[in-house]
């Protein structure tokens, strides 16, 4: 942009960039393109009729009330069926210290908005959510990433982190079934994670939206083992992301500066999706659909296991996710995922290099699978076609490294 | 609050308050009690039945893509919609120039993050809409109160304001049935303020709620007048605020980061409900709904003139609003229409004092008058009550000045 507007624009807004920083339109066309690239639940996962039916009943039945200004915090009913299901999974929350946000996505910001001065360190995982690093990008903050292995963070890697000057303001963590690695903390590590953050005195900001989808049994939220964890929630992965509905579960303390900063950014949320959300989830419902779910998911994991296994070149290796949507993918040495996208995308298929999951776009030789949206047999075809890529990058010497 | 947390939060966190800084739950029960503090739909100009039929087809049409991640600027022919609703009021507005919003307080906080470094100046009417106080504290700006008139913002003092260093980022207006005054520039005011702006190079932000709730002819926006003016628009006023659903119209120079500042902070809004909103609107429904919405407020706004003529004691004043929902009572001089309150509420009435309406909460003579939301009945036995509290305190000296 070169106008008028440039002089005066605040400082942030050189800082403020797409999510995803990486230019699709640029890559070659294939006639039958498969996307690696999805993080969503798929079409036979949306459960639009029960939320249809939910949401008609909502309308014919609401007090003509709910449609004007109020509830600021969320809808009571909701909060409650919040901190029941957040109680179930070990983390001892009470309604009063939720407040129902536009997705957990408007939480980060929100989070931020109270915490971030411009300068402020704030830890994030290496590779992580950009959609994160994108808010704390607007807050000026100084975006520390710590690196993770096959159990999220690396203790050592964060106690450097928190130990440099100036202290950060908090660590964000996608602590379950993480985004981009689909990597889960054991019990261990996450209480070393817990005591570092406790030892130096810094809040963690849990971003939980694939939690609930494990495969063989629920590792529970951070914020079942720790009452100081902020905890952000959402619906858009186990119900369906255009409800824009999530929630912030947070210490008392910060109830009141949270529920004023949500009412400043939007007033509210939409009073009838969340009475729909409380509809559709009674009697159960919720439960068996996301049971359901889980299994799709599992098995689309194991079909992916079994076909990386049998296409992925020698050298190749993948994170094992017990849950959500993503395994990582990790190339020889030498080889750079960004680079490769090109030719998987001349040979019908696309993915997210490992690049946009850092801050500073570092190169990567890594990619993130997303295996929650493919039927098995589009899966199939997709991961030939990408093995097919890197053996041939493999042997064609594209390879940048030794 | 008092807690590990103070020392962790942001700087702004001090400036991060309720929209509406006044308890009134402080104030004197009444068995009886009518509120003029509405600035709202009354319940009777919803289109609930109409809103509700369209989201009912709306879910049952839509694309099972539409539930998933997409269209972060608006849904296109939404934005088709309010661009040939604009055009027909003068604006010229390219739907590629719209970004959709959760109402205007979102897209005021959008405007606020692509402009507002701490420290900066911004001008807002005095007394103003207190909603957007609340984002520019958020922003840590140094807000800039510049005294209305009947017509609005007041040329030589909005000059002064602008010819103080640093220049001002820009000037937020509601120009239109202004929030809490009631007031609209005629077209010498109109251009007065245009050429001022345009002479110090400061933009305009325009908050245009209540533009097309016009008694007899539709002032039209100031962004008819002038392209370079930033509007914001919203369904709060003329669907409903449960929606949260509003625009920012912008210059093509500020799209990319409008888009992408937008994406951070909620990544779309709800898909569903702007779907929703044009299939309500189709079929020229949403003019006959404005029409008769129209009706019912200037009946209000006359029934409460003819009140006001006949309870306000001598010396009252107060504007005559041409639409919107408000008008501002100004009292004799002494009377402070906070102190006044705690005797109105004991009546039975309450309103907003006028002293919310200023970013320093000084004290004021005046009062708003939200007449949209009582039927005639109500209203006059809350403009009797208010007359009879005012006369009984110019009676029993509870004046503070001479």
């Amino acid at each position: 942009m070169s106008s008028a507007w440039d002089a005066r624009l605040a400082r942030r807004a050189a800082r403020i960039f797409p999510s995803l920083r990486f230019d699709f339109d640029s890559l070659p066309a294939h006639p039958d393109a498969i996307s690696l690239a999805g993080g969503v639940p798929p079409v036979e996962c949306l459960p639009i009729e029960r939320l249809a039916a939910a949401t008609r009943q909502v309308w014919a039945e609401a007090e003509p009330a709910t449609f004007a200004y109020d509830e600021t915090q969320g809808h009571r009913p909701l909060r409650e069926l919040i901190a029941s299901r957040m109680r179930r999974r070990g983390a001892d929350v009470d309604p009063d210290t939720i407040v129902v946000t536009a997705g957990a996505q408007q939480g980060i910001d929100l989070i931020a908005r109270l915490l971030l001065d411009p300068g402020d360190r704030v830890v994030i995982e290496a590779p992580g959510y950009f959609g994160a690093f994108q808010v704390f990008d607007h807050y000026e903050a100084d975006i520390v990433p710590v690196p993770i292995d096959e159990q999220g963070l690396l203790p050592a890697a964060l106690e450097r982190a928190l130990a440099t000057p100036p202290r950060p303001k908090f660590i964000y963590t996608v602590a379950t079934f993480q985004n981009p690695t689909g990597v889960t903390g054991g019990a261990a590590r996450r209480q070393e994670i817990l005591a570092l953050a406790a030892r130096f005195d810094v809040p963690i900001v849990e971003d939980d939206p694939y939690g609930e989808l494990w495969f063989e049994a629920d590792p529970g939220p951070l914020r079942a083992l720790d009452p100081h964890v902020i905890y952000l929630g959402t619906f858009s992965k186990t119900l369906a992301p255009a409800l824009r509905m999530g929630w912030i579960a947070a210490p008392a303390a910060l109830m009141r500066l949270l529920i004023d900063a949500k009412e400043a950014v939007d007033i509210q949320g939409d009073r009838l999706v969340q009475r729909a959300v409380v509809r559709a989830c009674a009697d159960s419902w919720f439960d068996a659909h996301l049971d359901a779910a889980r299994r799709v998911y599992r098995a689309r994991w194991e079909t992916l296991q079994a076909l990386l296994e049998r296409y992925m070149p020698d050298g190749v290796r993948w994170t094992r996710p017990c849950g959500g949507f993503f395994a990582w993918v990790t190339l020889p040495a030498g080889l750079d995922a960004r680079e490769l996208l090109s030719a998987a995308a001349a040979a019908g298929v696309i993915y997210l290099p490992g690049s946009v999951f850092y801050p500073d776009l570092r190169p990567s030789a890594s990619l993130r699978i997303g295996f929650s949206t493919l039927p098995e047999e589009r899966l199939a075809a997709a991961i030939e076609r990408l093995g097919g890529v890197i053996a041939a990058a493999l042997t064609t010497g594209t390879r940048s490294g030794p």
